[in-house]
């Protein structure tokens, strides 16, 4: 579906895409490029594509261009792609955070590219290129966002282009787009991690005792605490605002449960527990996670 | 190995050994009681064990009884039981707290009883007796307390019957029991009921965004905040002392997380961030997770 694909970053996330652009057959070429060298090892010993060796190469006549790189590497990526990005073309991206993303693409005055945001909810536990399979993102939402003036067909032709890597695709808002993943994915992110170095934290003489007796519920929080510790560290930051907002939220709503149990208020902690019971159910009727239970872990 | 077990509640955990020990023939007979009529149909219409109207009557003559019940009923329980145990038997329960329940058997003055607590670290996020599984204790840890008089071949007896269950077995002072469960199992679930809530609790415009885009991370803690509500007000309660103690601790962590995001100190933050990923993998390699990316959802 288009002549040419280049991918900037192939870990995970850029990594799955490429092999997904592969199997479908969704470009004639595709390029690649990463900027570490034990990335382009192993790109070069598994896939027989394009493999550039910098990032005026990997941008050249490219119809779709995909930066999937952490959020801080962004400004350096695009100053040094901008003079090679061929006219018409369209420039995405796969980050979890886009306010100020957006705001460093707008400041480069891009002139007759179309830059349209990615954000495909979709990953793994895992990071790195041999973590990535073309089936990622089969089922899962990606979500769009680009500024008014954008043409509709080029949103179109992104739109299918993940499609038919599997996704369905939604339209939001940069702001709308920060503010909702702040609640689904960067809260459950910064929580993950206090709890679980809550846990560790603590004298070794229980140190054994707490990784021994994690199924009884901290093992679930340890999946998404093994996320790569850079990419996360960029969205807290270009996400901050809508984090620390909802952090604030989230304290409140903790201390609350603190204050039932202080006060041994039965009736209060019944009815918080009671309502995120009914979360879940959701969840699952929106095809969002397995209704087996203990997640089919058995 | 028992001439008569006695199962008093029927939820997902005492159904499920219900369900075992009919399997593995760990009992000559077997007697249930619940004091839910919804729980007695359901046993009546699925086994053929002796279902029995009232506490006395499953009581009596019992070589081991389990109480499977929340843990606010035990006092009522063992009030009705207490005059009709049988003399040399065990005595013995699956609640997710000890401290406090151990103080209520002790007040009672039980004479030749065996009193030893039991911990089945293991369940999932669905309750009542249509949840429970056969399998559920299998390769899971069971945790045992008990004082210093109790006669060694009466926990050997415990342990054993456990182990037939398929359970690795653990004996552990009632305190430690309680203090590191408070970070294995009740702090994760204080803190999953206060992100759903946090999430959820939102202007309504975002909640069908909220439920959509989920699997950044958040469905992962619905999981557990979808746990039997009544049961988690119990354990809450009794083991407060400890629970409020590790939520300090952790509100201190999300504290560091929150100023390192506020004053954008990238070094905290991958610091935090890095220290979290290796417990994953010594949960993985203790066994008491899977480590197929994503839990195995696909």
């Amino acid at each position: 579906m288009f002549n040419k694909v280049s991918i900037i970053g192939c870990g995970l996330i850029g990594s799955s895409i490429l092999r997904a652009v592969e199997k479908k057959k969704l470009a004639s070429k595709i390029s690649v490029y990463d900027k570490s060298n034990q990335v382009m090892e192993y790109l070069k010993k598994n896939f027989s594509v394009n493999i550039c060796s910098n990032l005026t190469e990997v941008a050249k006549d490219a119809d779709l261009i995909i930066i999937s790189a952490p959020l801080s590497s962004y400004k350096e990526i695009l100053l040094s792609i901008k003079s090679n990005l061929k006219l018409n073309s369209i420039l995405t991206d796969t980050g979890s955070a886009k306010k100020e993303v957006n705001k460093i693409v707008n400041n480069l005055g891009l002139k007759n590219i179309s830059w349209i945001a990615s954000h495909p909810i979709a990953g793994t536990e895992y990071s790195g290129p041999d973590a990535g399979f073309s089936s990622l993102f089969e089922n899962r939402w990606c979500i769009l966002s680009a500024d008014d003036q954008v043409a509709d067909d080029k949103i179109e032709n992104l739109k299918k282009f993940w499609s038919k890597l599997g996704s369905k695709v939604k339209i939001m808002s940069f702001e709308d787009h920060d503010y909702v993943l702040s609640l689904t994915s960067h809260l459950p992110h910064a929580v993950a991690y206090s709890i679980v170095r809550t846990a560790i934290n603590n004298e070794d003489k229980f140190k054994n005792d707490v990784i021994q007796y994690s199924a009884g519920g901290l093992r679930d929080f340890t999946r998404i605490a093994a996320s790569d510790p850079l990419m996360w560290k960029d969205i807290f930051f270009d996400n901050s605002e809508n984090i620390l907002k909802v952090l604030d939220n989230y304290s409140k709503n903790l201390d609350e449960i603190k204050s039932a149990i202080e006060n041994k208020d039965s009736k209060k902690l019944l009815e918080i527990f009671s309502s995120t019971k009914k979360v879940r159910k959701e969840i699952i009727d929106a095809g969002q996670d397995t209704e087996k239970p203990d997640f089919g872990r058995k």
